[in-house]
C-alpha cells in the first residue's frame, strides 16, 4: 500500500493503542463492576479493581520468571478468571500470550510451541496431562505455572520446574509500572489449523486488538449496563475477544469455566442467574441451549439479548425459537485471520419496515454487511473484482487494520495473500445492498474459462432429483477451459440403471447458465468418504482429474 | 513517552486510519440511507451514495485547482451538505480542511488564514462579505470557491479568482482513486481563541478523528437505526465531529443549515419531522428548544433520544423538562484540544437502582467519567497527582490518542503542555467512583503553600450570607505562602456598615479548612465589572496584588 504524507498534525499520535489501557480504564472507572467466574467449586465473584490488582501482581511475577518483552508465554486453560488475568498481564508487559488450542493433537501442539519458541507455559490443574504429553519435545520452555492455589508438589507432575499461580501472586508486589508497548508489537499469538499442513501463526498486534475491540463495541452496542458471558473457548482467536469490549465499556463479565456444551443445563442456569445480555458463540452451542430452554417449565426471557453466532449458518428454527426467549441471534462472519469480526448481519431500517417476515429471516441467515474499516471484495480466479449483484460468486478477499497480513515466519505466505488482501478461501456473493453470502469453500469451486462454478450448488440441485440418493461434483482438467464440472451420481436403490445423464441435466438446467452445467454425469455405486464421513472429493479428483483429456462431448 | 517494542506482529498495521474509510463504508453499505439538508429554499434529501459521488467529484476539482497533499483549504460555511462533502473531500486528498470560525473578529480570522497559509477558501453565498473583509490581508490565498449553483459573476464580488462550487462539480470526473493518507497527517485544523492572545492552531490527525469517531459511537451507541442531527456549528472543532460517527454506522444525518438558535421553532419542527434520535449541543440551544417545546399544543415525544450537552453545566430544570419529551440530556466534557470528547456523564447500574431521584439528577450535572482510552488526572500547582476523593481540587490534565500534544507552530507550547499531558486550564475534582466535576478555571484558583484554594467556592459561600449582595475573592501575593485569599464584599444597602469580617468568616468556617479561609475581608461599594458585566478579577488583582506585603494579621 502506497502511503502519502500530508501536513504534520499536532495530535498525540505517539500514544500507543494498548490492551493495558482497556483494563486500567475498567479498574479506574468501574472498579466495583463484577467479574463472575465459575469453577468446580462453585460460582465466585470479584470486581475489576480486584482483578486489576491481581493482573499487576502477575506482571511482577512474570518479571521474576525472567519473561521479557517479545517473549512468548503459552496458556492451556478453559474460560477462567485466571485466563482473563493472563490476557492483560502477559501482553501488558510487552510479552506475547500464546493461545494453546486444547482441541488439536499433541504433534500439532508441539509444532505450535516450538514454532513460537514459548519460554513459559501456564497450565490449568485439569490440563497437566496435556502439558505432560508435549513437555519432552518443547526445548524452549523453561518452566510451567500450574493455575492453582495448591502447592505444586501436590500434583506429582513430571513438568519441571513448576510454580503455583496463587503462590506467585501472593509473593509479588502490587505496584507495577506498565510500559507503553509499541502498538505494532504482538499482544497474542494464535495458530490456525487447516485440514492440511502445519498450523499457521497469526500474531495479533496491540493495535489490531484495540481497534477490533472498539469495533465490537460499535456493532454490539455493549455498554456499562450489559452483562457479557464468555461462551466461545478463550484458547482460540482469544475466544473472539469480546471480553475486551466488555471491559472497554465497564460491562459485567461472566466466565463459565470448563463446562460449556458438556453441561448445557448449568450454563443456561448461569446465564439466567447473571442476567446475561450479550454473548457470542456458534450454533453448536446455541442449538443445545435452545433445546435445554424448551425443557424448562418456567420460560425465561433475556429481554432482547444480543448473541453473535459464527462458524456456520444459524438454522432458522433455532433463530426463531430463541427469539421467543428474548435472544436475538446475530449472524457474524470471520476467521482467526480476521480477529475475527469481518461482517455482521443487521437489518437496515427500511428492511425492517418493508420486508415480509420470512424475507427478513432469510436475510438474517446471510453473513451480512462488512463492518466499518475493512475492505471486502469478491474476485474471479484471475483476481478481477466481481460485481455486487447477489449472484456472481467469487473468492472473498479481506484487508484492514485488524486483518492478518502474513503468517508468522511461514513459507506459505505467497499463496494466502495477494495485493495486500488476505485470501479467505471462502467463496461468496455480495448483493446490491452490500450483504455478503458465503456459498462455498474456494477449493470446492471449479475454475472454468476464468469463471467460478459452484460444485456445492450443483450437488444440492442434483440431489433434489427424486431418483438421486447422493451426488458429488468436481472440477476435472480441461485443455481449453482449465477445469470443467464432472458430476457423480448414486441413484436410489430402486432407480438403479433407470436414470440417464440427460434426465439429470434437464432437471437442473433452469437453475444454471448453460456453461455452468456438468460436461458429463457418471453413475457410481458409492461416493468415497473420509474417516469422519465427509465426501472425499480428493479421492474423486485423484481418480478422474484427467477425465476430459480424452472426452468427446456428444 | 517511552515506547518499548515486543515481538513483531503479522497484522496489517500499515493500513492507515483515514476519514475516507468512513464515507466509503457508508456509500458501500448504506448507499440508500438519507442525508437531509435544509437551506433557504427548503428541505432536501439525498443519500450516502449521491453524497459520495459528489465528494469524489470535489476531490477531482481540488486537484484541478492545484491543491496538493498538505495544503490548507479554508471553509466559511454553516451546517450544510456542502460543508459535509468538504469534510471528506479535502482531507481525503491529503489536504487539510481549515475551519474558519464565523464568530471571531476579522483581525483574528486574518491571523488564522495567514498562520495556516491557506491556499484556497470555500465561501457560502451568505458569507461573501466575511471573506471580502479579510481578502486583502491574506496573501497565501490563491482563490475562492463560492458555494453556489449560480455563476460566480452574479455576485459582483471583489474576491478573485472565484469559482462556483456546482460548476466545479459538474465539470469534474466521478472516479477518484483515493490515496491512503498517512494517519498522523492533519485532516483538519481548528484555531482555538482564548480571552487573551492570538488564536492557537489545533491540527487534528486522521488517526485522531478516526479514533474519536469510534469512541463517539461507543459512548452514544449510535447505529444504523438512528437519525442524527448536526446542531453544533460545523466551523469549530468540526462541530464535535459526531456526523463522522453517524456515517461510520450508517445513521441518517440531518443538516439544519444556517439558522439554529435564531429560528428555534423551525429547528425543532425539523427534529420532529425527521424523527431525530441523537444530537449534540449546549444549554444555549437546548434551553430555547425546551422553551419552544413547551409552547406546542401537541406534545412531541423523541422516544429516548440521546443529546450530548457540552460547554456549561446543563440546568436541572432543563434536563428534567426535556426528559418529559423523551430527550435524555447527557452532560459531556471536552474542549477544542480534546476533539472534544473527554468525559461523559453516565449512571452506573448500581446508581440507577440505589440512588434517590434527586441524587441522580445532581450526579448528572457533573462532567462524568473519562471515556475509555484517555488518561485524566488532577494535579496540584507543583504537578503532583491529587487523590480521587471528590473534594480535593486540582488542574485537569489530559492525554490520549485524540488529545492535542502541541499547538501548530506556536511559541506558547511550554505553558500549555507538561509531561505529555495537555493542561486544560480547568480545575476540578474526581470522586471515588471516577466522576469528574469541573469547579473552576485554574486562573481563578489561589495557590497557597502548594495547594489550590477555590475562589469560586469561597465567593459562592460568602454570598449565601443574608447581609451580602456580592462577593469576589482573589489571590494576593504572600511572602510565605505565594498567594493568600483576599475577599471583597458588597453588603446589601440596608446592612451597609452593619457587617464585620468575623461575621463573614464565621459564616463560612464550617465549609472550609482553616487554611482555606480568606486572610482578610474588605468591604467595598461595588465589584468592578468588565464591559459584558462579568466580575473583573483582573482589576481587583491589579489594585490589591501587594495587599499582604504589609498586612499584619491580628
Amino acid at each position: 500500500m502506497k502511503i502519502i504524507k500530508g501536513c504534520p498534525s499536532t495530535s498525540m499520535n505517539d500514544y500507543q493503542l494498548n490492551t493495558t489501557t482497556i483494563i486500567r480504564h475498567a479498574a479506574r472507572n468501574f472498579p466495583e463492576r463484577e467479574i463472575v467466574y465459575r469453577n468446580e467449586r462453585g460460582v465466585f465473584r470479584y470486581n475489576y479493581n480486584e482483578a486489576y490488582q491481581r493482573i499487576k501482581r502477575l506482571a511482577n511475577a512474570l518479571k521474576k520468571l525472567k519473561i521479557n518483552p517479545g517473549d512468548r508465554v503459552g496458556v492451556l486453560d478453559w474460560n477462567t478468571n485466571r485466563f482473563f488475568e493472563l490476557y492483560f498481564a502477559v501482553p501488558g508487559t510487552g510479552a506475547v500470550l500464546l493461545q494453546m488450542n486444547l482441541r488439536i493433537v499433541p504433534e500439532e501442539l508441539i509444532y505450535v510451541v516450538n514454532h513460537s519458541e514459548a519460554k513459559l507455559i501456564f497450565v490449568d490443574e485439569s490440563l497437566i496431562p496435556v502439558a505432560e504429553a508435549i513437555s519432552s519435545s518443547v526445548p524452549t520452555v523453561k518452566g510451567y505455572v500450574i493455575m492453582t492455589d495448591k502447592n505444586p508438589a501436590c500434583f506429582k507432575t513430571k513438568l519441571s520446574p513448576v510454580y503455583s499461580y496463587e503462590e506467585l501472586l501472593a509473593d509479588a508486589e502490587t505496584d507495577y509500572d506498565w510500559p507503553m508497548v509499541d502498538e505494532t508489537s504482538t499482544y497474542s499469538a494464535c495458530y490456525t489449523t487447516g485440514t492440511t499442513g502445519r498450523p499457521k501463526g497469526v500474531y495479533y498486534s496491540h493495535r489490531c486488538i484495540y481497534l477490533h475491540t472498539m469495533e465490537a463495541v460499535c456493532y454490539t452496542g455493549i455498554n456499562w449496563n450489559d452483562n457479557f458471558m464468555q461462551i466461545v473457548p478463550m484458547f482460540h482467536a482469544q475466544g473472539w475477544g469480546f471480553f475486551f469490549a466488555a471491559a472497554f465499556m465497564g460491562a459485567k463479565i461472566v466466565l463459565p469455566g470448563r463446562y460449556l456444551v458438556e453441561d448445557i443445563g448449568s450454563l443456561v442456569e448461569l446465564m439466567i442467574e447473571e442476567k446475561v445480555t450479550v454473548g457470542c458463540g456458534a450454533p453448536a452451542i446455541f442449538m443445545p441451549m435452545f433445546n435445554y430452554l424448551r425443557t424448562l417449565e418456567e420460560k425465561p426471557h433475556f429481554g432482547g439479548a444480543r448473541f453473535l453466532s459464527g462458524a456456520t449458518e444459524p438454522p432458522l428454527a433455532m433463530m426463531k425459537g430463541l427469539k421467543e426467549y428474548g435472544i436475538n441471534i446475530i449472524h457474524a462472519y470471520g476467521a482467526t485471520e480476521t480477529t475475527p469480526l469481518a461482517a455482521l448481519n443487521l437489518l437496515k431500517p427500511d428492511m425492517e419496515s418493508k420486508l415480509a417476515e420470512e424475507e427478513k429471516w432469510d436475510l438474517k441467515r446471510r453473513q451480512g454487511l462488512p463492518v466499518t474499516g475493512l475492505d471486502i471484495k469478491i474476485v474471479d480466479p484471475e483476481g478481477r473484482e466481481l460485481p455486487h449483484d447477489g449472484k456472481t460468486s467469487g473468492e472473498i478477499l479481506i484487508r484492514g487494520p485488524w486483518i492478518t497480513g502474513s503468517y508468522y515466519n511461514d513459507s506459505r505466505n505467497a499463496e494466502s495473500f495477494v495485493d495486500g488482501y488476505w485470501k479467505s478461501g471462502d467463496a461468496g456473493t455480495i448483493d446490491s445492498n452490500g450483504y455478503l453470502k458465503v456459498t462455498d469453500r474456494v477449493k470446492d469451486l471449479i475454475k472454468s474459462g476464468g469463471e467460478w462454478i459452484s460444485s456445492v450448488d450443483l450437488e444440492n440441485s442434483i440431489v433434489g432429483h427424486p431418483k438421486v440418493l447422493e451426488a458429488a461434483v468436481i472440477g476435472a482438467y480441461h485443455p481449453r477451459w482449465e477445469e470443467r464440472p464432472l458430476a457423480f451420481v448414486v441413484p436410489k436403490e430402486e432407480y438403479k440403471d433407470q436414470i440417464t445423464k440427460d434426465e439429470i441435466l434437464d432437471f437442473i438446467a433452469s437453475r444454471f447458465a448453460r456453461w455452468q452445467l456438468p460436461d458429463d454425469v457418471l453413475f457410481i455405486d458409492e461416493i468415497p468418504k473420509t474417516s469422519v464421513g465427509k465426501i472425499s472429493k480428493n479421492a474423486l479428483r485423484n481418480k478422474y482429474k484427467d477425465y476430459f483429456r480424452s472426452f468427446k462431448k456428444c
